[in-house]
């Protein structure tokens, strides 16, 4: 993979041009792509011509002028974005999302869009697992945390409302941050479920994340080089967690116990019944949300969407307004409930899905240990690094308190430097 | 003015077609229109052969047909949306925003786009005040306010980041909803603030504004009929209150004189310290948000923004990350005070506006008088029927709990009743 930090410092330093760094990217594309299947659409003279014409003010910038790529469910006004929908083939849209138009200020050269399952839900896209081609990459994010997965991109943007950016990054083995809710700004970007979107990215480790998001925000979010004391982790113990696989278990476990042989505190954290409540309402908030969001699509061009998706919004005009306000009222609570239970804490360790990716692409996996975070609006992290000892990685899901990004990302990083230090 | 329920009750016996209401509406449009100026496009012979091929199936709908306008910052996929700005010259977004649908859905006929100032912020636009056409109708949902003001429309829709929508009902002399933060989608909408932007919507009387926002949502927000108990009412006090006319604090004195003749009790409230730090803090948390969310059009079309507008951004780019998260807290906290507060009212009662609308076109006024409630998220309504003795209307505005709209529309609908009782 490529690291974002090591690359943005050889620009800085003059050793690299943004043009060179791009060429490894077009290098890496060239050879996977073809089986990753990773974009929408890629525009690579395009990003040539800007890496040449404005190598100058693009390596002075934060970002150096790094290739990225972006969920093609954010608008840009140079590529086409479709939401992985047919009903918007070929939609070109007037303007670029915020985040698109905050990265190109921060020095992002956009390549290209990636591949986003059918309005980010849950209807799989073609991509392929970098990882073993016979898997799925997950989603709704697929593209995105495919194309870091094979060294094609040091950073790309994607979206969970459910589990679509910690889940594919857990199954492709990359670094996936979801930021704190609406720390990265949506506007622009296909909205499904107004309170739970939120915008996160990929890269090669927790470092490269964090040095991201730090470039794009302008906030104090950098932690690489930095030696930040040991963390206070909680090992949390939830309702569904016979649901995951045992290697997904015993993983959580490895990277607990090498966080602790560091210095770590680890404590069991046997999560309250409001919490296993929360994540109950989710699919509520959720479907409730996207009739309402989807009203036009559904509308005027039911025809041209999925089974999945249409299923989903027939069944969601049921759902009334005394259950969504409910749903509401339990999701406030609960996110009270957790910043509780996190002012003891650092960071939450967690399985980041079920298990390693699932074979076949008729699936995107299984969101069940995300939704919670997302609902809470907590940031959280996939710690990569482990595998199910067949060449498949098993994510460890790092979860924060809300608003304090920071210190997440700090107890992430040291997670995985403890797990790295014991192989 | 159009009432919207008495239109929709005749439509509902058969006394009425949805074609006849649209006719009054044409009628209105063409003797006011070329005066009032508050429509950027208008489409009767489309809403008239909507009206005649879908008579039926309208007629059979919560809204029964009644034509309706929406601010020009709404997409809509079949009229021109341009945001109030040069940028968007002729724009015709690809689907229609989230409530757009869900108004036709509930059997809305839209007949045309209203005028917003600029991107919804300060920038005059050139709409007239239906009252005295001298005078500022008020900004930035101008053309919405104006239309049910001057007979156009039965129902209109706008929003509110600052005061954009009780400050210029106020000004027309019409009822402004703003509902509680979300209640009606944003999805769709020209973002400018996204934890402020809110919808709403204008009509006639409370009764007719209440209706219209239960047959959008489905919720149970009417009560045209009712006779609800008289109110616990809070008089407001705070720290602006000496920067209301003489006038306009008089018409709040009558308002809350006239319900308490009637039954309900009033109170004075002088609100704590905190509020007046939230209120302080609006544009902190407006202007930051602003910075990102117009990232795409500051960067690119700079020199077609209004000096207004600009000289906000150039500004806006200075707020720094903690300065805006500082007041996010402070805002939580308010939210939290003041939901502590109402639990012993049912509404608060305060200045809509400074006065009555200025005169001339140069400003759309102040909206001091609402930039707090819009911080909180708390449901408001404009209450019309005083005015300053020389033709102009004083709006009172009445303010509820987050959440608890219903609640808010009894009361100022008592309230509301109350004064023209004493006429």
């Amino acid at each position: 993979m490529l690291s974002a930090l090591e690359l943005a410092r050889l620009v800085e330093a003059g050793s690299l041009t943004p043009a060179d760094v791009l060429e490894r990217c077009a290098q890496a594309i060239t050879a996977r792509e073809k089986d990753v299947g990773a974009f929408t659409v890629l525009d690579l003279d395009h990003a040539r011509e800007t890496a040449t014409r404005e190598a100058t003010t693009l390596s002075a910038r934060p970002l150096r002028g790094l290739p990225v790529g972006f969920k093609d469910i954010f608008d840009t006004a140079d590529f086409p974005t479709a939401y992985g929908s047919a009903i918007y083939a070929g939609h070109r849209p007037r303007a670029d999302a915020a985040l698109v138009a905050m990265a190109r200020r921060a020095g992002a050269n956009i390549v290209g869009k990636t591949v986003s399952t059918e309005m980010a839900f849950l209807d799989p896209a073609a991509t392929r697992n970098p990882r073993n081609l016979a898997h799925t990459p997950g989603g709704s994010s697929s593209g995105s945390a495919a194309a870091v997965a094979a060294g094609m991109l040091p950073i790309a943007f994607g979206t969970q409302t459910g589990g679509s950016v910690i889940r594919p990054a857990a199954y492709c083995g990359v670094t996936g941050f979801k930021p704190s809710y609406r720390l990265l700004p949506m506007v622009g970007v296909k909205c499904f479920s107004w309170s739970l979107d939120t915008a996160g990215l990929f890269a090669a480790s927790v470092a490269d994340a964090a040095f991201a998001a730090a470039a794009i925000t302008g906030r104090d979010l950098r932690i690489d080089g930095l030696d930040s004391g040991a963390p206070r982790i909680g090992l949390v113990r939830m309702h569904i967690d016979d649901e995951a696989s045992p290697d997904m278990l015993r993983a959580v476990e490895t990277a607990a116990r090498a966080a602790e042989k560091h210095g770590a505190r680890v404590t069991e954290v046997v999560l309250p019944p409001l919490l296993a409540q929360a994540w109950n309402i989710h699919g509520t908030i959720q479907n409730y949300e996207a009739a309402r969001a989807l009203a036009f699509e559904y509308d005027h061009h039911r025809a041209q969407m999925s089974k999945f998706l249409g299923t989903l919004l027939d069944q969601a005009a049921a759902i009334t307004a005394d259950a969504y306000d409910d749903a509401r009222r339990i999701s406030k609570r609960a996110r009270q409930a957790f910043g509780e239970i996190m002012s003891e804490f650092d960071v939450m360790l967690a399985p980041a899905a079920t298990g390693a990716a699932p074979r076949g692409l008729a699936s995107t996996g299984d969101p069940r240990f995300n939704r919670l975070w997302t609902l809470l609006g907590a940031p959280c992290v996939n710690i990569a690094g482990l595998s199910d000892g067949h060449g498949l990685p098993l994510g460890v899901q790092a979860i924060g308190r809300f608003g304090r990004d920071r210190t997440m990302l700090e107890a992430a990083h040291f997670v995985e430097r403890a797990l790295s230090a014991s192989h």
